[in-house]
């Protein structure tokens, strides 16, 4: 946490206005879905904020952001967004899972102390936060819709379970070697590294955390597989660890916490599937 | 390019040694795909960059990037990359195409000058570039692979097709409105505003003309329709004054720019559908 002070005072234009400005997320209820990135900075920072998905106009609200009348009247700077996750901080308001990560982690004390002179780590930190949205969520949300996002399941089943064969197999053991390749580094580096960037836990862990626990709601035999099979065990006791943190676990086991649903992460029995030694040729039998 | 100076003084933390340090992009030779962005970026500021993509040894140079024997060996600081683009600069070592961008852009001069008082425009920046890059790069290249990367094309063509159809009938319209909207509000702010983020040139321009670029080339009949069709003016416009712009015209007519190919976006004339009454209706028949 020490470093939000001092975030503060650098970035915003205002400081001790926006120092006490409230933080309003606003997301769909009903599920974790991107939304869940910006909760758990939260949470893990112990910092109140306004989660609109807890309220009762709650869809009413993403679809006031979202709607194409939506013309950001009352702002000089803003643009309206196309989707949520979106941030409502003092006069700013903006949208993209990462992009509010990125704008907030400072602030939340979850990016390494200034103090070590690396001003660049947040560019690190968000290429590994993007690199786990690319493959442990968009990925993972396109093997249940691979066709189109317009188009019910129902519709697209058939392509669903070929594109999650596919997934397990060849897609879900390259992001994870990816990741306990990088877990690798860090503790070559020193063995107290047992965080994406080093000996502080940052956002990226908290997004690879919540990438990783939605994968596996998804695809729970082929995770179990993957995890049982030990070859990515820094990277599942980092999952274990953020689970066990007390603010986050604190959060996993209240109400705040929405289950899974029709979000990101979905499961499908006929998708639960695991690696085969040729999916394609499974997928055509 | 007024910004740049500034930028660089902020947030180097070795202000003359960076600023005189040259810009390495490691990407993949033969094609535009996501180092194009990094290029426009480069060539619209007239800065100097390495560009590997170039030289003979193109793609050892990107292989031992991504390689998962790469384990960043001689830094302190830098994880592997996943996937190119990566941009080299001093010792910082960064991939992600949005994310390699937010750190040049305040270097090149391409975010709204910070004499306005705006310290948060490259978040308002970050999340237009991504959604152009959700919707009109990333969605563009599943189209043609909707299956799985990994598989080739005549092994998912079936699937691509409809993907296709769906895609130039809801997604691209939601998309190419969408930016039709955001120019709509800088207009209402004041006439003399056409770009993204207002009266200034901004990096989301340049992501935005080159996701519209390659669309157009994937999709040439279905992007004719809808630019024939009226609907999108500024959007149009705004893509017809990049490529007029003499440092990105010079560019485009040099042989550093790649011809399209194998990459993000692909001519298959199968694919170059335009939008049906029902593309469902279409693809069952």
């Amino acid at each position: 946490m020490s470093a939000a002070p001092a975030a503060k005072r650098q970035k915003a234009s205002s400081p001790d206005d926006v120092a006490s400005t409230p933080y309003k997320l606003i997301y769909w209820p009903g599920l974790p879905g991107r939304g869940e990135h910006i909760r758990l900075a939260f949470e893990e920072a112990g910092v109140a904020y306004e989660d609109t998905a807890l309220q009762e106009d709650a869809v009413q609200q993403v679809l006031a952001q979202i709607s194409t009348s939506n013309l950001a009247i009352g702002s000089a700077l803003n643009v309206p967004p196309l989707a949520p996750p979106v941030l409502e901080h003092g006069d700013l308001v903006i949208s993209q899972t990462s992009n509010i990560l990125m704008y907030l982690a400072p602030r939340l004390g979850l990016v390494p102390d200034a103090s070590n002179g690396d001003a660049d780590a947040i560019y690190r930190l968000n290429a590994l936060a993007l690199t786990a949205l690319d493959g442990l969520s968009n990925e993972v949300h396109d093997s249940h819709h691979p066709i189109c996002t317009s188009l019910y399941f129902k519709d697209q089943r058939a392509e669903a379970i070929r594109s999650s064969k596919l997934f397990v197999k060849e897609r879900l053991p390259k992001f994870l070697g990816y990741f306990e390749r990088v877990l690798r580094v860090q503790a070559e580096r020193d063995e107290a590294n047992k965080w994406l960037c080093g000996a502080q836990l940052t956002y990226a862990d908290l997004v690879l955390f919540q990438c990783l626990d939605g994968t596996s709601y998804q695809f729970p035999r082929a995770v179990k597989q993957l995890r049982d099979g030990g070859a990515y065990q820094r990277l599942f006791a980092l999952h274990d660890a953020v689970k066990q943190r007390p603010n986050i676990a604190a959060y996993l086991a209240s109400e705040r916490r929405q289950p899974y649903g029709e979000g990101i992460y979905r499961y499908y029995k006929e998708l639960d599937v695991v690696p085969e030694e040729d999916p394609e040729e499974d997928a055509k039998a």
